[in-house]
């Protein structure tokens, strides 16, 4: 840790590597990326030149590189699971864009690493819990503003979709968030899971299943329903409400200027996620570079990323076969408690 | 018809009834109270000394008076189906409150006998269409404001209960609104609906459960969720949106002044379903008296009842089974078209 | 008082009189419309057809009839005050549309006459007392919800107008709301007031002044500001918070539905006074129906009405001096106390 | 401009001079605070010290030394002058924190130097410029939304006052700020000002005056009130609504989650500006190093500095007099338009 800043290894120079390293040079005053790594090699010198950093030959150099204190992997998403079990392996410090892997086997292996080496080395990149909305929500639970939390009832629509979009990339990609955001917000596993079948916009691009309802029951019997427009929709719009014995609270609208013209009162709506979460961003590294300091990784864990794979599968074979599927995990070692 | 007043006959002066003969005689100009029955003889002296009506010695000799032009049934919900083809057969103007009958049989027997008559003679107390916030909704989705609906996400939230509440009115007193109003807006049947567990409520007065989370999905296999909070909420709520291909609607809360107070801003909700739907139930009785004089009945049909029978069946023995339900119904006849 | 009904003679069968005769017969289960004059035969005769009513030959005669127990005063504004002050030579009661008169004077002398009847006879057409909004807003501050009331700013804003209007018509027909509506809110009288010259719109459709910013100012400093725009507004908007010492209180919008589409989130506003007041008229003439039963008028009263004609005359003095003008009132007698 | 950083000096290292340090050092990527002085030595000292910084001997000094490019004001009020004058003979880029002078004759000077030096070089701490409700109001006004702008309806409340607070600080301190975005939305200088007189409220911790009511009047004759609660208030809220020919902009609120409770539906509002404004002080900063490195400042310039100051004489002095008074300005040098 030179010049009193954590030295960053960056895994994957694609946009959202590129937009991670923006923020951790500019945005986070504790982070410096001085490693870089891409399986192709164009857009890591192009980042190297940019910033100032050294491009490395693999992922797994750069994450034993002594000059490398920390790794961020943004790599493609079947890759993930290795370099962060290398990292894992070397103690060193990880940010793992979602998912953290590809299978929940892999996930396990993480945890019984992790737990050897005693202490939290890796946040995954569910941003949300860095919103500041869900952040009200989860301190008004937190001070009992609403009773015991017994149901959220939540939508993530979107505008469009990037090309080669499909079905299950609604489960993965996009209610992923929900999924994680949930069990945050009720503090609790689920227990089972069900995707339902719904009439289909005519608004999809392509062939893909749009929208999709998704439903999680957690152990207590808190039930969650997620209504997902994966493209079509009027706006970006991410709605959450969580449901108390004595209360609500609503995820807010960002807070745009109020018009009154033409014979209605109105509030424009985001039209992306850059839109709607760029600060969560902000505030994801700026806590993880926190996290390091102090080593107390607050941010979402490798559990977490377990639960996120497990219930995914669920998910996924819920919509195959039509019924509810279990959620079947490990027992939660203590250091994610 | 004398006086050019449509003579209203009343079985039932209780509460409701009591309150119905107020608003035709002094809300709707079209209509007079000039028959009361109650198989308790006192309100209904009450009543017709109040506002100048006749006591008759039953329902039956009430429904077939020359002096009653239309019939209203407030009586017990166990007698609503013997009046009501009694009604019919008399070929005569029938408003009656929910539920049409105890049995789906008794239904498809008043739809056979309407039929006969060969025009609508029968209007359900479902006041919400009459609503609004919910006409409203109608005219906007039929404007194609939000393109093709594809789901509803709702709340029937209430703060408290009558003494003497059971599980199963949860279903049959207060989602019935739901119910109706969801196909009314959709403009669908149901095809299949499910009551799912959730966490209960420790705000709870007796030992009925609650919550309940209510699906019904239609044959085109549009969803609609209700969630059903009988006791312990926060105010009376009653939240509706519907979510189309490119848009959604949400039911207004009611307008009440905005406070800026104690480093908050506030707006006040109903305690009670009067504080919410009170000039529903007027808009309700008015549209009964234009309809009666057009022979041209617009609210809640026969037809309406039949579902919401079917589908309160098909949802209670869901909550036995545990399982999604099937909601099969006769063909309907044209007049309901 | 036959038939148990309050026997109503109205003056004046134009829009607005043809308006509260509909009313009176079909809202107001307590009143009867029995007799009816204008000065011109025709629609005071289409009337009379309508309603069942008699056709009189003048107003005297009309006031002064046995049959005769309250009278609606909606002729022109010239003529108000003559038949008013008949009406209360009379000892009858009388609701009297906005102006009471067009003079102080006049207003002057009927105060004389009422006071030596007593009791209060005169109800004005100031409709907003009686809107559900500002009556919350009224029990707020009389609840203490927002401290001391120290302000009001509000605006009253209109799509178009009839034509034929002037620019005093923004205070005489206009912002005469505000003069009695912000009086009853503050619970004081104005000592001062003053109309502000403001850029001018190009959405008029004349040659008026539009807009005008209008200020009052009581006798214990309290200052509301009322922007009229009388012409090319993006619908009827009529805006109003009261600041207190401790809060403020808003005045809703009409509840609409929350639609979301095309990138915004949007509530459809009124384009008339119609839709946005209809319900307060109803209220008012239910609420002058209970007054003369009790003999305990509620309404605004002459005292009101003349405070209104004092305010207006000092307002249109302002604009034609461009200074702070001086509201001079006599003193009030008990019974409006 | 060493290490591709500018290089900037901070004379006053009080509270406001270290919140700006650690902006100019952790939140801006492109500024490294290399200077520092305060007339008392230790906080210099301290700030030196943490952020490694050089202690110089006086503001002089700092202003031109060859290691400074860019000067930051933040001392107190009286000195901002002559630092400001020096820093613009030295042809540096200089921030200055609100008021920019005692007097206009010295805002008239610096214009003087400013304008001979061809280019802009110094931006006022004029937050609100930065402010993201703000800027989209600006933006829907330059497109037309509300049409030509006519009015702006404001308020500022406050809900405690530093020690020590006066009467005049309501104008210098707190409507300042209204002073300069009220300009700026509506591209016009003032003609003429006033403040009114107000029913004083029991919520004032001192003896100064409380609440006021501020008139601005451009010279077409738009019309600006801003009502300035100084204290007492319910919150840390900022109104905000310009009222243009056909429509009608309005500062949002912060958003806020949304909570249902206890018959009441409600969102929090801010009790400081640091709740309120923290994000627009960090984009004030962002946008004074683009501008440097551009030589295009674009947040408000001496012109603005001077025409708040000019503002603020005349309206102490409409304070005193009672009357309104003209706001007389010198020409405006091209480098401002």
């Amino acid at each position: 840790m030179s010049d009193n800043k954590i030295q960053v290894g960056v895994i994957g120079c694609g946009a959202i590597g590129r937009e991670h390293i923006e923020r951790l040079t500019n945005v986070v005053p504790e982070t410096k990326v001085v490693a870089v790594y891409d399986y192709v090699r164009e857009p890591a010198e192009t980042a190297a030149k940019q910033y100032g950093a050294t491009v490395y030959d693999s992922g797994e150099a750069l994450i034993r590189s002594d000059e490398v204190d920390a790794i961020l992997v943004a790599s493609t998403d079947d890759t993930h699971a290795d370099y962060v079990m290398e990292a894992l392996k070397q103690n060193k410090y990880v940010f793992c864009e979602k998912p953290l892997a590809l299978t929940a086997k892999e996930c396990e292996k993480m945890i019984e690493i992790e737990t050897k080496q005693g202490h939290r080395l890796l946040q995954m990149g569910f941003n949300r819990r860095f919103d500041k909305g869900y952040v009200e929500m989860k301190e008004a639970i937190d001070n009992s503003e609403i009773g015991e939390p017994l149901m959220i009832h939540s939508a993530h629509r979107n505008i469009s979709q990037s090309p080669g979009f499909e079905t299950d990339y609604a489960i993965t990609r996009v209610a992923i968030h929900e999924i994680d955001i949930s069990r945050w917000l009720l503090d609790e596993e689920y227990d089972e899971v069900q995707v339902l079948k719904v009439k289909q916009s005519n608004h999809t691009a392509g062939d893909w299943l749009n929208p999709q309802l998704v439903m999680f029951k957690t152990h207590s019997g808190q039930r969650v329903d997620v209504e997902v427009q994966t493209d079509g929709a009027y706006a970006y719009d991410i709605r959450c409400q969580v449901v108390g014995e004595s209360g609500t609270l609503d995820l807010p609208d960002p807070a745009t200027v109020v018009k009154r013209n033409n014979q209605s009162v109105s509030n424009d709506l985001p039209s992306t996620w850059a839109g709607r979460f760029g600060k969560s961003y902000d505030d994801e590294f700026l806590g993880w570079a926190k996290g390091i300091l102090n080593d107390n990784i607050v941010g979402a864990s490798t559990w977490d990323g377990y639960a996120a794979c497990v219930t995914t599968d669920a998910l996924i074979k819920s919509r195959q076969t039509g019924n509810p599927e279990k959620v079947v995990m490990i027992e939660q070692p203590d250091i994610y408690k």
